[in-house]
């Protein structure tokens, strides 16, 4: 018999909690017998919610948490203070060993907060950074970190680089994954402070495939797969991604509808488009890890719904049984004592 | 009889050079009476391509400027070494105020050393910033600064929003612009160290309309005129751009030729298209100004066609009649001993 990824889920979380939340739950273990769901919320109603659907009960547990964390709180004190919120108590479930990872589309402020203080960093790890799977021409590429830890340091850089080509090979499975910081010019005399200190020392590590910098304007190409960059660029390049996509698709749609010809081509192509746009949608690839915890965190959009959430549950069982953080700690500690 | 604006267009910049340049600098001619062209470059083969053409010769001079500056020389040492260079003879003849601006699809690094070093800065300017136009939703934003100055301080971030706010109301013609600084959140106590610095310094100016942070979702949508960022971030931000847009209309073409059927929509919707595609040009646009030099400098694209230079080289006239660089030294003056 093949192991149970146990996973909690934050019911109370995002702008489609709780309906979208059960929903996405129970698909999840339809899809798959290797994964269990804890439903963290508020009792009544996550089993109000959960009572639309027939599943299988042994698989889907309700954890009740009274307390629930809103998105414009103040991290810190809302995870110090609201001990029986749905992220609190589920965080410590995975934190108690009982769970394996933690999905939630609540506020990341808190999730960032509580991964570090509740579940805690794998030793050995300075910061650990969010990293979402973005769309490119040849598939998806794994931007890290997208915002997590700004003015990081070049040693945390170099981190996010093993974690991330670690992470590309085992859970999303691209053999020996290319990995780029994200420079200003292609050169490695280019750059800020930051990438002209990093660019050396990952020119050094042997245990990742680095090619160097990359340029904005290559990523949706899929020139890396690993892409490196501090967090406030990664996040300035993940929401215009999101920006950008969005304006361009709903430009071409109100250029479609602008005369009769064109509304009677739109009505042809449609088919054919709905699957190009489905390729750039963030949805399809799940949440985004936060790596470097003991156990693992994922982010989903604030937006997701039961599709999202469904697809970041899956992921998880692949994470536990590549044994993704014993081989996080095992690059971690080959290195420690050789340099910086 | 209206004034007439005198343009260096350096003939051997950029990809097309010197065919495309040659082009460009008679169809700006040709568009406008107000314009008087130097061309500078090889003699022999900038006459060369002009023959191909008839134009008022009043209105076109020929300079000569034996050398070219590649892309990939160190700038600082290739505008020493290379006096006879097009970029720096061209330079100079705006310096000696027989030009009142330079534009060039040359070696990026290169105009800004000797937009620096040969023309100079405006007194009180502390860096100049690049600045081009960014298509939107609503038509186009400033993005300021797209890779002048890396690592900038404080100080640099507030003057760029002044020179933006300045260029997009009297030479785009935007009633008091919406000034935003580019965050990783729409809060005032989000950011890294320089946008946390930088906010309550650009709150309290009275000469701008500054509405607070912009996330990088929404620069596509139009909501801030005047897109103030760091150059590393706002590099990224104009790459990204580039890239994105190019890999999702490859897509969606691509996604159109992949049924009888889609193929038969795609030759409808065609037409309309291609308006909506144009609007996303950013050759529309002409080249970014390099703000805040005694004279304007414009870098367009390196792969810049006849139609940006002449659109740039049009661009040049409304900066002159604004008198931009009178208001920016009003603007700089005016505050000069009131803070920082």
């Amino acid at each position: 018999m093949s192991e149970i990824t146990g996973v909690v889920l934050d019911a109370m979380g995002g702008d489609h909690a709780p309906a979208e939340m059960v929903k996405g739950a129970v698909d999840a273990i339809n899809r798959s017998r290797q994964v269990k769901v804890f439903l963290v919320g508020r009792e009544e109603t996550v089993k109000h919610e959960l009572e639309k659907y027939t599943y299988d009960k042994n698989r889907i547990q309700v954890v009740n948490a009274s307390e629930v964390i809103e998105t414009a709180e103040p991290p810190v004190n809302a995870i110090r203070r609201k001990k029986d919120s749905s992220i609190v108590v589920g965080m410590k479930l995975v934190k108690s060993g009982e769970a394996d990872a933690f999905v939630s589309a609540g506020s990341s402020g808190a999730i960032l907060v509580g991964g570090q203080t509740l579940i805690g960093r794998i030793k050995g790890i300075e910061r650990p950074p969010l990293a979402p799977l973005i769309p490119t021409a040849k598939g998806a590429s794994l931007l890290i970190d997208c915002g997590a830890n700004v003015d990081a340091r070049p040693s945390h850089l170099v981190q996010f680089a093993r974690m991330g080509s670690i992470y590309m090979e085992h859970v999303i499975g691209i053999k020996n994954p290319k990995a780029a910081i994200v420079n200003i010019g292609a050169e490695e005399e280019k750059g800020n402070a930051l990438v002209k200190e990093t660019f050396p020392l990952l020119k050094k590590l042997t245990d990742i495939n680095f090619i160097g910098s990359i340029e904005a304007r290559d990523i949706p190409y899929g020139k890396a797969d690993v892409i490196v960059s501090e967090a406030f660029a990664g996040n300035v390049i993940l929401k215009l991604y999101e920006g950008l996509g969005a304006v361009l698709i709903g430009k071409i749609k109100e250029g479609m509808m602008s005369t009769l010809r064109s509304k009677i081509g739109a009505f042809l192509v449609k088919p054919a488009l709905k699957e190009t746009v489905k390729q750039f949608d963030a949805a399809e690839y799940g949440g985004a890890p936060l790596l470097g915890l003991k156990g693992l965190v994922v982010k989903t959009h604030g937006s997701a719904k039961a599709k999202e959430i469904s697809n970041s549950i899956i992921q998880c069982i692949t994470f536990k049984e590549q044994r993704i953080n014993e081989k996080i700690m095992a690059c971690i500690q080959a290195d420690s004592g050789s340099d910086e």
